[in-house]
């Protein structure tokens, strides 16, 4: 087996520059072909992902969860239509973001290159295929996939349509390479392939992201839990900060960008957290409330710090009522997972403050935390959404995919014209 | 002595907000003083200096290796300027890099913000000290300092000035903390403080960087060797050429931007080959040169594979005479370490060619590769050279010392406006 990976990894590292070299026009073509021939396996795609619920269900696992592992119609759509969305972006490699002329007249760009084969290592969301695929090769890289036990089927049919377009258009199918799931221990290699490998990505439970930190020898972008807060500031609008709270706990509870905890300034307590419970519990939603929020939300349980500090995936959260925005602050530092964060307030000098006290990599002023996505930002689609702080924070779409480097031009220029050129004594 | 690097690492990230909330002019200022501090203690600095001279020398420590400890009034000069330079540098904090309206309103910000703390771990050169304390100040964050024991004195001579200037300030002088020496056992403790330290950079020898890549847990940017290639093709102005190769070879061999490689293009071995020869000769440079080339360079010595892939860091550089530019450009992929490549060409198709064919951190055209340097390159100074594709790529000013992350403005958009807000069924 462990041989099996490195061979596999290093024929997707001699595919990729055949990747690179494609211009912006011939990577266009390939990716709308990619995502026309996974709408061609739309059936195919859904025929494995229902094989894949069944023995998720079977198996017993959760709403949550198993709604992350779910394809639909409606969810096929959308996955075709983010590679076709990936297809139409602006290519990075080649893209001069800085130009300046020196002095001595050298002429310094800083250009955008590909980083080489990254490694993607996921779970459950079979979405995550398609997305890492479109958005690895817009970026003139070789990607190498692999995804959870639990979408084996899903991942499967989708690489498969994707690959056959690939070889179809000239491309060496390797340059997208599906590992299949082996238990961890294909992992452990992967994330060792020092010279083959460039950048690791793993996204999932906290689990398996541990698991990778702690033995990659490659660079790992770290795609950690969401424990996103909603702060409802003294002047915020209530009507807003309540359909903030709504969109972003019960839409889709079981993504990293859903609310997790809700902190409310105590001037708005009162009026707030009575219709916040209604309208939570109304949709099913648990609520974990400190003291002084409790006798303002009926039905709810008391809060812990474990619950402050959970990614719950499901219809849960935890409420604290504070004090005021600097409470807020040093609440997110502490328990809060450097992920997304909302305030809900009309006070620009309170907004101001809230970004500037957190570090966290997304902060949204009035707007909802499910907008922390690669396609909602104007990405096109995201391969993660890094919780490092270190080449990209936030999610990341196809120009995180790629690193600047210098291109200099000159005439002659020597660092040392006005020196006699004459050997270092020591010698 | 391990609780102490953890407390002290502790201290440095305690201290570090405080220079994260220094806005742009004080920053300014404060750096401003730092250098005139230093300044103000050159005697000191030299008199620290001449003592691990001393001691060096004692040991036995080779010429190219002891210019890259050495200090005089000249380099102390360099020294402060280059914290000035570093002082009036556009800040990076705050600055707003792309900004977008979505189609739904939103208005999408990407805005610079400090990392957190930086661990600088290196070997010899004492302006390191000062360059990285004044680049990871400029950029918000704390700073961690480990110098090797050769630069013993003149690296606390150093800190201590800078501290100093820090502390009149009002800034807590452990936001620049400058570990002391004790073998590699506080790099081990420093390179594992996850959620301290946010990036290690380690910037010296090879044995160095890859026991902090094999241990470290922390993000590391390496910077590894500059094997720096030289490739005069059949269109180049061969006095140029020369002119490049005696600068890029001779001026300072103990750096990495130095020259080690020449490759020569088959069409003007026989005129260039001999004048190389010569030059380098004359200026005391060992020639080690393939069988083709040594006919044309009287006293060059056989050159092996490892001195093809050796960083001489010394009067001493391999010759090789190549077809064309496709044998150079292999050799260079096969033998180089990504760090700076130099064509000398006056045929534009040539050079394009040369930079897209490799993915070197700097590549040059008719420039010597003694500018791949953060200073001569506009960055002010430079914490250190990256050959590690991710994050930064190539010499790091301040602005590799940020991250950009997402703030997003918006006035009560939600993801789900029009579906009905609904419990999952699965409850």
């Amino acid at each position: 087996m462990s041989s099996t990976v490195r061979s596999r990894a290093l024929a997707c590292r001699a595919a990729a520059p055949a990747v690179a070299k494609l211009d912006a026009v011939q990577k266009t073509a390939l990716l709308h072909r990619m995502a026309d021939a996974l709408r061609d396996a739309s059936a195919q795609v859904l025929r494995a992902n229902a094989e894949d619920l069944r023995a998720a269900q079977a198996n017993g696992t959760s709403g949550a969860m198993l709604d992350r592992l779910r394809l639909d119609e409606t969810r096929m759509a959308a996955i075709v239509a983010a590679v076709h969305a990936i297809a139409d972006l602006p290519d990075p490699v080649g893209q001069i973001t800085q130009t300046s002329i020196r002095p001595n007249g050298l002429r310094i760009e800083k250009v955008r290159v590909p980083l080489g084969v990254i490694a993607m290592i996921y779970e459950a969301r079979p979405n995550v295929t398609a997305d890492a695929a479109a958005l690895c090769l817009k970026a003139g890289n070789g990607v190498i996939l692999r995804g959870g036990s639990e979408a084996r089927h899903s991942n499967r049919a989708i690489a498969n349509a994707l690959q056959l377009a690939m070889t179809e258009f000239g491309i060496d199918a390797a340059a997208l390479t599906l590992l299949d799931d082996a238990g961890r221990e294909n992992i452990l290699e992967l994330v060792q392939l020092v010279d083959i490998v460039d950048l690791v990505i793993p996204r999932g439970g906290e689990g398996l992201i541990r698991f990778v930190a702690e033995h990659a020898r490659v660079p790992v972008i770290k795609h950690y839990k969401g424990v996103c807060h909603l702060y409802v500031d003294a002047q915020a609008d209530l009507d807003l900060a309540l359909r903030l709270l709504i969109d972003g706990k019960t839409t889709r509870p079981g993504v990293c960008n859903a609310l997790e905890t809700l902190l409310v300034h105590a001037d708005v307590a009162q009026e707030f957290l009575p219709r916040a419970a209604a309208a939570l519990s109304e949709r099913g939603v648990e609520l974990r409330a400190c003291e002084k929020s409790r006798p303002l939300m009926p039905n709810a349980l008391p809060v812990s710090d474990e619950d402050y500090a959970a990614e719950f995936l499901d219809l849960k959260i935890a409420v604290r009522l504070v004090d005021d925005l600097g409470q807020a602050i040093v609440h997110i530092r502490r328990f809060g997972s450097d992920h997304t964060e909302v305030i809900a307030t009309l006070d620009a000098s309170a907004a101001q403050t809230f970004i500037a006290g957190l570090h966290s990599a997304v902060v949204m002023v009035n707007a909802s935390s499910r907008f922390s996505d690669g396609g909602e930002l104007g990405l096109g689609a995201e391969i993660g959404i890094s919780t490092t702080r270190l080449h990209a924070y936030g999610p990341m779409g196809a120009e995180s995919l790629t690193i600047e480097r210098f291109v200099v031009h000159g005439d002659g220029q020597i660092r040392h014209p006005q020196t006699p050129i004459v050997a270092i004594a020591t010698r």
